[in-house]
């Protein structure tokens, strides 16, 4: 019995084994877009679909991986979002810059969702809930995104930075949980691992 | 020319290394406790002692390093603050049990001064300024915090935790800068650097 992590994340994959627990790993095929267009109706809150995602992640998963009595899968979707647009990954130089540049001298939010799918007398249970973070950036020039793009790997970070890397040095504040703007909010999986009585 | 840090937290080290600053490490003789003693006045507020604490630093830096137009001594002094009270580092089990049981279920704050000691036309001149970020920690049972003082080695943290490592974990929600809480507010030394054209 044990977790089983629904993400090939590392960064996820650090931040659990940071806070002493031992996981297995199994990552469902997933796919995002067709799964938002079946689950979603128009008008809804970009900020729901992280949780849609998570749970949408968590029951792919479950189809992959002999479920015992006392395992739990864990599963979170990520997303950066300015105003009412989430922001991917960027596909080039350009994208990334446009994307730092709207983030800078401003405020953005970030959402986690969280879902953990485990055994509850025998059937599938669901517990799940989302973490959001205000994180406020200070004012960039040109020069710096540039420099920055130049030194990051920002092609895989939803918004084009990672605050774990340097980017933290151009952070005014974050309102929320820090670890949430990494990958997955450990205050949050500490309350959902609580309430299902799993610690 | 460049940056000579007046500390010796590893931490500190860590964040201005991953920031991409080198720099020289320059620690002086400093008795914090008569320091504040001599230069506060009854009532003053314990948020300002990091800060005076900090331009103490850089000044008693400067009397043990050969100072050239362009180098900047960088000090800084951390404060975990609950109520009116500082936080020190706790001397045996029982301090860090009571710190830790104190802020569990609550807010405290984490003040950082932070100083710039460097010659403006040939003379010296201070740019200083202080970051504060409110921490709320999620409760804790008696079980969890002799849990954490077994695992982690909280006699060199001041309030017997530190964010960086697993008590991410039961922390709630920041509000302010992260890298403050670590030791070193970058948001705030980029600010101050930027302010006296060094970046």
């Amino acid at each position: 019995m044990g977790i089983i992590l629904a993400s090939k994340s590392p960064r996820r994959s650090e931040l659990l084994t940071k806070c002493g627990f031992t996981y297995k790993i199994a990552v469902p095929e997933f796919n995002e877009d067709a799964y938002i267009r079946e689950n979603t109706t128009q008008g809804m809150p970009v900020e729901d679909f992280p949780l849609i995602l998570a749970r949408g992640k968590a029951i792919a998963a479950s189809r992959i991986t002999e479920l015992k009595e006392g395992d739990i899968i864990l599963s979170a979707d990520t997303s950066v979002i300015l105003g009412n647009n989430i922001m991917g990954k960027p596909k080039d130089k350009d994208e990334a810059f446009n994307m730092l540049n709207s983030l800078q001298s401003n405020t953005h939010t970030v959402v986690t969702g969280v879902a953990l799918l485990y055994l509850e007398n025998g059937k599938p249970a669901l517990c799940c809930d989302k973490a959001i973070t205000r994180v406020t950036m200070q004012g960039l020039s040109k020069d710096e995104i540039n420099e920055y793009i130049a030194k990051e790997n920002v092609y895989d970070k939803a918004g084009a930075y990672a605050i774990q890397g340097c980017s933290d040095f151009f952070i005014e504040e974050i309102r929320g949980s820090y670890s949430n703007v990494v990958g997955l909010p450990m205050g949050l999986v500490r309350r959902l691992l609580k309430k299902i009585n799993y610690i």
